[in-house]
C-alpha cells in the first residue's frame, strides 16, 4: 500500500496546510519514514464532526445486525493488510514483528468479540414495564428503557499499542459498537500504521452501507487538534490511553465545556505485587521471574507493567531481591517506542535514584542508540517508610523499571497498601495461609485498582466479558468503566425510556415479539422471549 | 417528635457554632418555624466523611441482604413517623397534606423498591469467565467481574419534593442500596421535615446493626457547605437535584478536584410537548385540559413541567390556545415553596413577557401573599421564528408557566425540535397518520431527552424498572444515568474484576455455588444457576 499522508475525512482524504508536516521515526535506527504528515486543521475537524451528525441516524437505521457485520469487515480488512502492516508498525515503534503479530490477532479477535456482543445484545439494557390501566390511585403507563449510541466519539490512539490500543483498537471497536460514529486522532509516533488501519476501517465502512461519517481519522502532532477535537460542541465522549498529563488536560477541557461531555482517559498506573511471607519463602524463585518478564515486556510499556514489588523485610526477601538483581543486571538492552519517552524514562529512574534511602542496580542510562531509544531495565530498593515520605517514589516512570519495597511489619504493609494512589491492578502472591492472615489487604487493593490478581502478574489483559481494565483515578479518570473487555461498550451509550408509545415507533429490541431474542428484564423478570 | 435543630453525624447529635443560624418560613402565613438551625462546619463535614469512611468496609461484610433489611426498615420508620411529618412538611413547604400522603407513598416504595432489587443482584453486573490453562498461545486466567459500591456519596436535597427527592428520596436510596454510606446536605427550606426524615433514618442504621457512618444530615444555608462536602477528599460521588446553576457549581467543584468525582445533577428541563396536526383536530380539549392540570400540578414546580406546547399554526391551534387562554386566566392562586422562587418565577415571567412577539394571558403577579410565595399559573403565546431567534424564551421558567409556539411548516417544526438543548423529556400527541407523518420527530426527540412519551404528560415519573429521569446536558450532568428508578443503583457502583481468586477470597455474588441465585454471565451465558 502506498501511504498518502493525508487525513482522513469521512470517504475523502484531505489536506490542509497546517506547517511544515511531520514524519515518523525509526526509534532503532534513527531514520525518518515517509511519507509526511499534516497537523489536521480546525476545519478538518469541523467536517469530520459534520459528517459525524449527519451519519448517526443513519447508523441508528442500520441497526445492530448491520453494525455486527461491519466490525467483522474491519477485522478482516485489517488481516488483509498482511505483513505490510506490521512492517510498518516494527519501523514506526521498535517493536519486534513477532509480538505485532501477537497484538494484531489481539486487535482482529476484539473487533469480532464487539460483533458477537453487539448481536448478543443485553448491553442495552433493554427493560420493559408493561401499562396497568386499573392500578390506583394512578394508572400505570407503559414504560420501556433502551440504552442508544451517546453520539461522536472522539478517540485518542495509544502510542505502546500501534494496533491494539490504537486507531482499530478498542476505543474505536466499543464506540463502533454501540452505535456512535467515531473520530480518531492517530498518535504522531505511528502515523503510517495509522494510516493503513484507517483506510481499512474507511473501506469496510463504504462496503458495509454504512454513511461515511461513520469513521474519520486525523494526524497531529500538537495538542491543539486533540483539544479542537474535545472542544467541539458535536463531541459526545472521548476516549484515551495515555500520560496522566495529557488524559488530565483533556477532561479539564471536556469539563469546562458550555455542556460538559465524559472523558474515557486510561492513564496508567504503578501495579503493586504484594508477596506475602509464606509466598516468598516457597517459590521466591518463580516469583522473581515473572516479576522480570512482566518489567521488561515490552519494553515496560504496558500500562499494567508493575512498578513496585512490595514484601515483608526477611531473608527471603533478600533472597527475592537477590534473584532480581542478578536478572537485572543481566538485561538485555531493548528499544522503547520513541525518544522522547526513553528521554521520560531516563529522568524518572534519575528522580527515584535521587531519594535519598533508594539503592539501585542495573546499568546506567548512558547509551541511548542511534535512534535515542535504547534503554536496560532498572531494579530499585527502599523500604516502605522511605516509600510512603516520598512522592518521587510513588509516581509511575513509564518504561522498564521496578521498586523492591520491604515492610517491617503487616500493619506497615497495610498502611502502604492504603496510601497508594488508584490503580489498574494490584496483585497479592501468597498461599493459602497468608491470604487468610492477610485477608484485609484484599479489602483495601479493591477500593484501590479495577483489578485485583492472585498469583499472577498484571501484564497480559485478558480481553473478556468480565475483564475490567481500569480504576480511581489516576488509573483513569472514569472509575465505573473499563476500556478493555465487552463491557467497555457501556461508556458509549446512554439510556432512554420510551414511553406509551405504539409498537411501531419503538425501536425493535424494545417490541413485544423480540425477534432478535435479546435478554430482556420484563415487568421484573429478565427473559429471551 | 420535638426537633432538636442539630446536624446529625452518624450517631451524634452536633451543634458547632456557625453565625446565627435559620428557621424555616411557612410559605403560606411568612410564619417562622421553631427551632434555629445551623450551618454545619468544616470540622463537622469532616467528621462525617470520617465515620463513613469507616463504615465502608463494615457495610460490605453486611452484604446484600442486610442492606434490603436497612431500607426496608428505613420505610417503616417513616411511616411511624405519621401525619406530624407532612404537617411539617406542609408548613415548610405549602404542599398540602393530601399531596404529601402521596408523595410519601412514594418515598416509601421506592425505598421497599429498592430493597427488593439488592436482593434480586442482577444490578451487581456478575460476570465470570472461567480459566483454561490449555489455551494457546497462552493459559486463559480466571477473571470475575463484580460492580462494587465507589464509596461515600453526598447527596443534596431539593426543594420540591421535601420527602422523594430530599433526604429519604431516590439518591439517598439508591446509594445506600449500592453499599455506599451517604452525607446528606438538607435543604435549607424544609429543615424540620429534614430532620424527621434524619433521624428516622439514623435509627434504622442504629436498629439494623449498620455502622454509624452509614448516614449523616448536615443542614446549611449558604453554597459553603455543600462545596466542602464535593471538594472532601474522600467523596466519591454526588447526586444533585435542583438549578442549572447550583448543579454546574458542584460539578465544577468535582472536576476541578485534584481526584475529579462523578457529580449527577438532575438540574430541570423545560419538556417541550409536540401537538401534531390530527391530534389537535381529533382531541384538542383532552389535549388542553391535560396541559392545564401538568402546568400547575405542584404549583408547577416539578422538573417535569412542560414548558412548551408546540404545534402547527391553524385554527386547531387556535382553539387549543383559546382553551388554554380560559383555563389559565380562571386559574386559582397557589402557594409556591417559598418566596425566593416565586421571586425567580416572576423575573423569569417578565424576562418572556418582554421579549417582542410574545403575547401573554393569565393575571399579572402582584400579589405576593402574606409569605410572599403566591402566584398565579401563566400562558404565553408565540411562533417558531421568534423562539428560535430568543435565548430570553428558551431558558426555563421554574413554575407554573407554559408557551404556546405555533409552527409554519413540519420543516419549522423539527428545526424547532433540533434547537431545543438537553431535557429531561419530551413528549408528542398525534394520531397514528401524524406519527407515520412525522416519524422523523422521534429520533431527533430521542437525540435530545432522556424520556419521550406519546399521548401522555411528562409530570407524575413513573418510579420502575424502566424509568429514565435523565437526559443530555442542561437537563442532567450525566446523561449515561438516571436518578428515577431502580438504575438509578448504577451511579454510584463501579466494576471490579477478580483474577484468579480463590473460592473463600471472592464476594459471594461471583463464587461458583451463586447461593443467592443471582443472573450473571458466565462464559458467555446468562445464567442464575
Amino acid at each position: 500500500m502506498e501511504l498518502h499522508g493525508k487525513n482522513i475525512i469521512g470517504a475523502a482524504e484531505s489536506v490542509e496546510p497546517a506547517g511544515d508536516g511531520f514524519q515518523a521515526k525509526n526509534p532503532a535506527t534513527g531514520a525518518s519514514l515517509e511519507p509526511t504528515y499534516h497537523d489536521a486543521t480546525q476545519s478538518e475537524v469541523d467536517r469530520a464532526y459534520g459528517l459525524a451528525v449527519a451519519a448517526l441516524p443513519e447508523i441508528k437505521k442500520l441497526g445492530r445486525e448491520a453494525r455486527a457485520k461491519l466490525l467483522d469487515c474491519i477485522a478482516e480488512k485489517l488481516d488483509a493488510l498482511g505483513d505490510e502492516w506490521l512492517e510498518r508498525a516494527e519501523a514506526e515503534t521498535g517493536k519486534p514483528v513477532g509480538g505485532l503479530k501477537f497484538e494484531r490477532g489481539r486487535t482482529t479477535n476484539q473487533l469480532r468479540m464487539f460483533a458477537a456482543f453487539v448481536r448478543e445484545g443485553s448491553w442495552t439494557g433493554a427493560r420493559i414495564e408493561h401499562a396497568d390501566s386499573e392500578r390506583k390511585p394512578l394508572p400505570k403507563p407503559d414504560t420501556r428503557m433502551l440504552r442508544i449510541a451517546v453520539g461522536p466519539v472522539a478517540v485518542f490512539g495509544a502510542s505502546n499499542f500501534p494496533l491494539a490500543f490504537s486507531v482499530p483498537g478498542g476505543d474505536t471497536a466499543s464506540a463502533l459498537a454501540s452505535g456512535c460514529p467515531v473520530i480518531v486522532k492517530a498518535h504522531p509516533a505511528h502515523p503510517g500504521t495509522s494510516e493503513m488501519a484507517g483506510r481499512a476501517i474507511a473501506e469496510a465502512v463504504a462496503e458495509c452501507g454504512f454513511p461515511e461519517g461513520t469513521f474519520s481519522l486525523l494526524h497531529g502532532t500538537g495538542h491543539e487538534i486533540g483539544l479542537a477535537m474535545v472542544r467541539h460542541p458535536e463531541a459526545r465522549a472521548v476516549a484515551f490511553t495515555g500520560s496522566l498529563a495529557g488524559g488530565r488536560a483533556l477532561f479539564d477541557a471536556a469539563a469546562a465545556r458550555p455542556s460538559p461531555i465524559p472523558v474515557f482517559a486510561e492513564m496508567g498506573s504503578t501495579n503493586p505485587i504484594f508477596v506475602l511471607p509464606r509466598a516468598a519463602a516457597e517459590y521466591g524463585t518463580a516469583i522473581a521471574k515473572g516479576m522480570r518478564n512482566s518489567v521488561t515486556l515490552g519494553v515496560g510499556q504496558f500500562c499494567t507493567c508493575p512498578g513496585f514489588l512490595v514484601g515483608m523485610e526477611s531473608p527471603e526477601l533478600d533472597g527475592l531481591r537477590g534473584q532480581l538483581t542478578e536478572y537485572f543486571e543481566g538485561a538485555a538492552e531493548q528499544v522503547m517506542l520513541h525518544s522522547g519517552i526513553r528521554s521520560n524514562f531516563a529522568r524518572g529512574v534519575e528522580r527515584v535514584a535521587g531519594v535519598e534511602g533508594v539503592s539501585r542496580a542495573g546499568d546506567d542510562l548512558t547509551d541511548a542508540g542511534p535512534g535515542g531509544a535504547t534503554v536496560t531495565a532498572v531494579l530499585f530498593s527502599t523500604d516502605a517508610g522511605t516509600f510512603m515520605d516520598s512522592e518521587e517514589i510513588r509516581d509511575e516512570v513509564f518504561g522498564p523499571s521496578t521498586v523492591v519495597v520491604g515492610c517491617g511489619s503487616r500493619d506497615e504493609m497495610f498502611a502502604m497498601a492504603s496510601s497508594f494512589e488508584g490503580q489498574l491492578t494490584a496483585t497479592i502472591h501468597g498461599t493459602p495461609e497468608d491470604l487468610e492472615e492477610y485477608a484485609d489487604l484484599v479489602g483495601i487493593l479493591e477500593e484501590k485498582a479495577g483489578r485485583v490478581i492472585v498469583g499472577g502478574f498484571p501484564t497480559g489483559v485478558e480481553v473478556g466479558d468480565a475483564m475490567v481494565h481500569g480504576g480511581p483515578y489516576p488509573a483513569t479518570t472514569d472509575s465505573r468503566s473499563t476500556s478493555v473487555g465487552t463491557a467497555a461498550i457501556e461508556r458509549f451509550v446512554r439510556p432512554v425510556c420510551y414511553q406509551d408509545f405504539p409498537q411501531s415507533l419503538l425501536p425493535l429490541e424494545l417490541q413485544d415479539d423480540n425477534v432478535t431474542r435479546i435478554l430482556r428484564l420484563v415487568d421484573g423478570e429478565w427473559s429471551t422471549a
